[in-house]
């Protein structure tokens, strides 16, 4: 296999309803297109971004990477997941061990919180390490990572004084508004700019997502060429050879029929922070307007041992979204033993992926069995082409879904409540 | 605050309502105490626990952090869940640095997956280190962790030899069937109990959670003190004087009005594998039967920046339940900045923990607002103590809960399904 292929041959939806919504779908492609909605930036990013403006991101994080122990990305949201998403994904599974081991850059992830448990232990831990930061906020006013900000502006002037930190200090802002923006100005830092027609949610791409992904040494080019492959299979408007708008329309077609949550599964522990970026993709982008599927996600086999009795025989009101790789990037032989006291001799031979695929069609088999819808994803590996891909299948499949269920998919109204609130009470 | 309280003012459910349920919770009471479902042994277990062999687990765990620089804990769904919870919310937020640091032991959880990529990055991570391994299954027959045990057990015997790394294994099991029981006796291996009347989710106050939260350097002798004050207080057939029944009470009426999903809620990211625990417990206790409430998580503020805008204003079909820590670990005061560009000066003096608090209090208006009932669980602190007691509380108000929704609690049929279909592919 050799690209991202979507399966929904399940029974649960059929072509026929599929192309009944062709026309909607034909209009949605057509709204999307014309830039109706703000906030469409994302569209064709991967083709148009600043090759200048990439190049300079390419030099920084080699800088960061030469004088830095530790790197900081300050950012909550939009301005966190996607390059956590990223760089968890393609890392070592257990990351902050090998790093030590490797005398490769540590990477934390901050002023996506308000623990000051969280801020203090991570302080003990940069004890003694040579650090650089990377503030990423479109305004600079939001309080998460505008308060790490403070407290991190604070801690490297009084270690590095403040004309050495602006060496090792990283602005991801608007080109020209915003605090800031105004703060970038005024202290001479390094910056990059976010887009202004491009949402958080929708920014992986942008310097928001490839600064972070690039200072953890995972190759870039290859993310975007990725993402370009997207804009190209991606952008058809003949239904049926266009499997973003397939998986757009099917998730409507199950929201209709009352099925109310999709569950992102994967097989494999390391893309736990890729499905809380679809959760946000996805959550922010419908919820709305008292609408929208509520994206879960569950990490097999594991939550079989948890969640998997209730996916298997609880409230039909869900379905699932399989993130199935073909290839893994590491894998154990299962060996023979002589005495085979576990009784496990019958897969001697056999890899621990072998296992793992069988575990996924026989859970496959039994979920569909008791009800629940499946959509398969398969992916032919975990590397930065085929996330990028991935990852703009995924907006655009949002987009083509949001405005499908009738809300506009690029706003956010709903998350400013909780924040008027909270500075109502603080300045008190 | 000295004790765990329920806040359910919020205008949602009555007090009338939930005294409506009386008998019926009166009669779940009765059930419960009866035992007429088996496995009910976790009721007064943490009274009646065998104190000798709670002192070998003692003894065993100083050895394992005199003789090893890491742990391996394998097992899964309830042999995994309930010590990883502990263990993660009361160490250190870096964990994995910081035992670097203090010279402390790293814990490992394996055999919760399949992933070969998982496994193998772990045994990189395990070079050149001492180990010891604890393997928990009652029956042994559970795939994922037989796997890690057949490799983990020749990797060792490579490392040690056959006769020392006897010393090293620890299996906790069922006290005389079964294949790993089996195994334990011929291979001489240290041993400790599951009771045969405990299910895994149950199960966190037994040799399944507590070796391993020992062998961690927390304090089990504090953890059972509060599961004991746990078992006093909610064993009160008096329903208003009793929260862990008020909380059964009030998820079933919410249940009922239409919410199907239940969000548990914190603002500690350290809370995260407690709030796994938790939705292993009331998921696999109640979706049975086409029925159950879809448990969920959030881990606030984070997660107002993804999945906030569907809580605040997508369908109406949820519910969340707040774990408010009272007191933070450790905090940091945001000081006054003489330039003040970004207008945090409002701020300056106050903790983090103080701006976390009224983060939480607008969004709890917020989202009230919103129309999504919300309930608090008030803790004062994360410590060994009210975690017990906690845990105990969400396990007694699941038993209560399952019963009043009509199923069996204690019962997981449907875990079986995929277990089957999978062991049949592959021994084809």
């Amino acid at each position: 296999m050799k690209d991202i292929i979507l399966d929904y041959a399940n029974g649960f939806v059929s072509d026929e309803e599929i192309l009944r919504l062709e026309p909607q779908l034909k209009t949605v492609h057509r709204i999307l297109y014309e830039g109706k909605d703000q906030n469409v930036g994302w569209l064709n990013y991967p083709n148009e971004y600043d090759r200048k403006e990439f190049e300079m991101i390419k030099e920084s994080a080699e800088k960061v990477r030469s004088n830095s122990e530790a790197f900081i990305v300050i950012g909550i949201g939009g301005s966190y997941l996607g390059s956590r998403a990223v760089v968890e994904s393609i890392s070592h599974s257990f990351y902050d061990n090998m790093v030590v081991k490797k005398n490769n850059i540590e990477i934390y992830f901050v002023g996506n919180n308000i623990s000051g448990t969280y801020l203090k232990e991570l302080m003990d831990v940069l004890e003694g390490k040579d650090i650089s930061i990377n503030v990423i906020s479109k305004s600079g006013t939001t309080l998460e990572p505008a308060i790490a900000f403070r407290i991190f502006k604070e801690y490297m002037e009084r270690k590095y004084g403040r004309k050495n930190s602006k060496e090792r200090i990283y602005i991801t802002t608007d080109k020209e508004k915003g605090v800031l923006s105004q703060i970038a100005e005024e202290e001479g830092y390094n910056r990059f700019t976010i887009p202004n027609d491009i949402g958080g949610r929708y920014s992986v791409f942008t310097p928001v997502g490839i600064f972070p992904i690039a200072v953890a040494g995972i190759d870039i080019d290859k993310l975007m060429e990725g993402a370009q492959s997207g804009v190209m299979e991606y952008s058809s408007d003949i239904i049926k050879e266009n499997i973003s708008y397939i998986y757009g329309a099917i998730r409507n077609i199950l929201y209709r029929k009352g099925k109310e949550i999709e569950i992102l599964v994967s097989y494999e522990p390391r893309l736990f922070y890729l499905q809380e970026w679809w959760k946000q993709l996805f959550g922010e982008s419908e919820g709305k307007d008292g609408r929208g599927i509520y994206p879960s996600s569950l990490s097999l086999t594991t939550d079989l041992h948890s969640m998997g009795q209730l996916v298997q025989d609880g409230r039909r009101n869900m379905f699932e979204t399989v993130l199935n790789v073909i290839s893994p990037r590491e894998d154990i032989v299962i060996r023979k033993d002589e005495k085979d006291l576990d009784n496990l001799n019958f897969l001697a031979g056999k890899s621990m992926d072998f296992v793992n695929k069988k575990a996924f069609e026989g859970t496959l088999k039994a979920h569909v069995d008791g009800g629940v819808p499946n959509l398969i994803i398969n992916m032919p590996k975990i590397d930065e082409y085929f996330l990028g891909k991935l990852m703009y299948f995924f907006q655009k499949s949002c987009a083509v879904s949001g405005y499908l269920l009738g809300v506009n998919p690029f706003d956010q109204p709903g998350v400013e409540k909780y924040k008027k609130n909270m500075f109502e009470l603080l300045r008190k």
